[in-house]
């Protein structure tokens, strides 16, 4: 597993290198700003999701190339933005500086907002180059993931609900768009360019909503009992925020608990692919073992 | 004129209203907040430009319309990014609350990253509905208009040089990619979805490029004579920010005599549409006369 990983994040990481623009086009600090958060030492999660599960409909993960990318810079804009003063004003990730930290909040701003309208840019690129209607359905999914019905939907409950108590609904509501719409996009987008049909785009689904909830899950738990070295950003920061996390509304044995019935859903709906979903399923059991 | 722009006013904010997410879809303020920052009392330059041109090139405009709503989506998120503490920290905008007063910080960050986000949305959606590769190509123009290679690009040498005196080239650089592009690129992006051919292509762009220099000139003009009440905002405030614009540079009366000059520039490019180009002639020459 973990020579597998590696393999694909340099893959993936080369592709990244081949899609953004370059460090030293003009105004060259925005090109290094979004650079540097790209390059920070992400886990590359969405983009290896979308490249395997490409692969395992169709044997190719090449053709969800600039998909797998383009994703993995929307991830990294929400993250800039995330850490801006106005948002959860924190000044480390993955043990670096966050961006702001670096460049400033105006060209963090910045940045983010770059990254998300290059992502676009290289998706449209792809299906412009590539006459493809699947291509355009994956843009969509990504899309609706990205906006408010999904990712940003679930960021805004976040912000509103800050240092209230939430109900189960609301949190689950809040995890499953602030994490899981891009999560479950990254999936199904590598299955619709790799031509998947709507039996597997079911079990995929399904798949996906179950390994986002156990990784958020399991965030929460690592927020409690993680390492700060390995997790490269302080612990307890959900309680010092106020934040309603799975842990502090299940309590830490619960919420483990959920971490492995979520996990074993998720491996159940990759029943239908057999052998070809090996990696998948080794992945989502793998996150629900990670310590950082 | 007057009459005309009423009525293509009127025709982008109903189509405005057709492809923003509804105010009541939860998370509602989200949706409120994008809708308050459109309807704000934008005067839809830019996709009156994209509208006129494609109409003007094909006989119809109603083909550009989700094409012209995503550029003001695209051009309002920009508004609201600008106006906030990190950047230009603006308490009103066209004499209303800027985004952040009313809403936050946060929601209005959100809000700005939701109608990019939603703006590239409405554009694949429009691709995935009509198979044109017209559409595409009209994407394209926008993706590169709106990021760091334009728009984005002159928003960061706008932040680089604040309070530092830059010469002439730098300075139409900013200008040329922070307003310009996105102008350009309305106007392209309707040509190109009309059918433009690139003989008309060229001559378009031409027109574009001196409506926008002209335009953003005649801002900085009316950032000192002009009327905070007609205005909306204070008059002066490049000045209070130490901004170097054309009038720090050339002085008002020359600024003044190169927004004539680049009118009439603008005017000679549309030669080759003889009469049927009368309202983007008598457009641009409007622009020229503004008070606000």
């Amino acid at each position: 597993m973990i020579d597998e990983l590696k393999k694909y994040i340099e893959i993936v990481d080369n592709a990244l290198d081949k899609y953004l623009p370059d460090e030293s086009s003009y105004p060259q600090i925005i090109h290094e700003s979004m650079r540097y958060s790209v390059f920070a030492g992400g886990k590359r999660i969405r983009p290896i999701l979308c490249l395997k599960t490409c692969e395992m409909v169709s044997g190719d993960y090449t053709v969800a190339l600039p998909v797998a990318c383009a994703i993995e810079m929307i991830h990294t804009y929400s993250l800039i933005h995330d850490d801006l003063p106005a948002m959860d004003n924190d000044d480390f990730r993955r043990g670096k500086p966050t961006n702001h930290k670096i460049y400033g909040d105006a060209i963090a701003l910045l940045a983010g907002d770059a990254l998300l309208t290059h992502a676009f840019a290289v998706l449209n690129n792809y299906a412009l180059q590539n006459p493809n209607k699947k291509i355009l359905e994956a843009i969509e999914v990504i899309a609706k993931a990205a906006g408010t019905e999904g990712m940003i939907g679930g960021q805004v409950v976040d912000i509103i609900y800050q240092g209230k108590s939430i109900d189960e609904k609301t949190m689950y509501y809040m995890h499953n768009h602030k994490t899981g719409a891009l999560i479950k996009a990254s999936v199904l987008s590598g299955a619709i360019i790799g031509g998947a049909d709507d039996v597997q785009l079911n079990a995929l689904e399904k798949y996906a909503d179950y390994l986002g909830l156990a990784f958020q899950i399991m965030d929460d738990v690592l927020d409690v009992i993680g390492n700060e070295k390995q997790l490269g950003k302080p612990v307890g920061s959900d309680a010092k925020n106020n934040k309603c996390t799975f842990v502090s509304i299940y309590g830490l044995d619960k919420a483990r608990q959920l971490v492995q019935d979520f996990t074993k859903e998720a491996v159940e709906a990759l029943s239908i692919f057999g052998e070809k979903s090996s990696f998948l399923r080794e992945f989502v059991i793998y996150l629900s073992k990670r310590k950082a």
